[in-house]
């Protein structure tokens, strides 16, 4: 069984006609992207995407979805993305495909955030999944230097080349290794004081619904905020 | 008397022989990279220089200022750069010239720092200065709708034909019209907080030495930290 796939099309069933909805990146929202695809082909559904990555606008072309720029919109509906670590209070780690500067972009203009996730994905406490830190090329070595020295073990994400991996902004990705985040509100509130840093790939206080992928079928948890 | 050249060759004063230097940006630091450059050249005067963006790093090639990149360096002992306001204890507005984060990435690695500016930049409150915020050019209408809804007069930056001006990462610059900043630490925070905000303007518990240029010669004031 694909889980992957389970969630997608799940969370495709959440969407209705007339929503302007925000499309997520990664291998687990490209099922959720061609379930949608789906239903505008053979149910003509009728909705407007809103994408998150240079690849998932790509794919939502390619099927047919009809797409505006963030900037083009006045809301979102409902924005269905995948997750790197959710933890068992629905704080999530995003940004494993480098694209949660968007993410998050496009998370924070939505009324419903859906996250699709297999079931390896959920965990008691954040940290096991390197957080991904979005920060600007010049001086990037320093913002590293500055990392290290507080104990978070950060590393550039490198291409298979070995050079250094870059975002849809032009901007690289370091990965905190961390094992534990004890306290992941803390940690946001650094990062986010950091010259240099964009934006990190915590995701707090934000998911409204979490559908996990199990053996036995996708289960819908709804979180209240 | 051009107030200007005078605190920027007076500043230039303080660079010692195997210094690495920070070199700012603006009408200001132009004269401080020049007194330099002339030192360098008659006094044979060794030093090497960090800049703060392409406008700087140009000059100084032409000056034969040996430079190096930010991330070359271990440290910084003093960093040079003007101000667009400085508030009676000392905090500061920079980014009129769009130049804000490359020079605090560069501030954050210097010893010292050394704000240069002539006596019609000290106020008694930040604020009258538009407050300049570097944002990324995705989703960038919504951080301005953001900053509109939190009533911070927000307004984008623009080149003389009406396009958006393009900082040195390539984002665009956003300037808070707000008259007068009531507690520059909770704005700082707020903005540290807004996803797709690069970085702001607010230089704040940094300057060590502030040069004021008034018609009756430089004044050099010593800011404990």
């Amino acid at each position: 069984m694909n889980l992957k796939k389970m969630v997608g099309y799940k969370a495709a069933e959440f969407v209705k006609d007339g929503m302007i909805v925000g499309l997520g990146t990664g291998s687990t929202a490209y099922y959720m992207v061609e379930a949608i695809g789906k239903r505008v082909k053979e149910e003509g559904l009728s909705i407007v995407g809103v994408t998150t990555s240079h690849r998932t606008t790509d794919q939502a072309r390619e099927l047919g979805i009809p797409l505006k720029d963030i900037d083009e919109v006045d809301h979102i509906d409902v924005t269905i993305d995948g997750a790197d670590e959710i933890s068992d209070d629905y704080q999530g780690i995003k940004g494993g495909g480098a694209a949660h500067l968007f993410e998050k972009m496009v998370a924070n203009q939505s009324e419903e955030i859906i996250w699709i996730v297999d079931d390896s994905k959920m965990v008691s406490k954040l940290g096991a999944f390197p957080l991904p830190v979005e920060v600007v090329k010049f001086g990037c070595g320093q913002v590293l230097n500055l990392l290290k020295k507080e104990n978070l073990n950060p590393e550039f994400r490198l291409n298979d080349d070995g050079s250094k991996l870059e975002t849809d902004s032009g901007n690289y990705i370091i990965d905190l290794h961390l094992g534990t985040i004890e306290d992941p509100h803390k940690l946001a509130s650094f990062l986010d004081s950091v010259t240099g840093v964009v934006e990190h790939g915590l995701f707090l206080d934000s998911v409204t619904k979490v559908i996990v992928g199990r053996e036995d079928g996708p289960e819908v948890i709804d979180v209240e905020r």
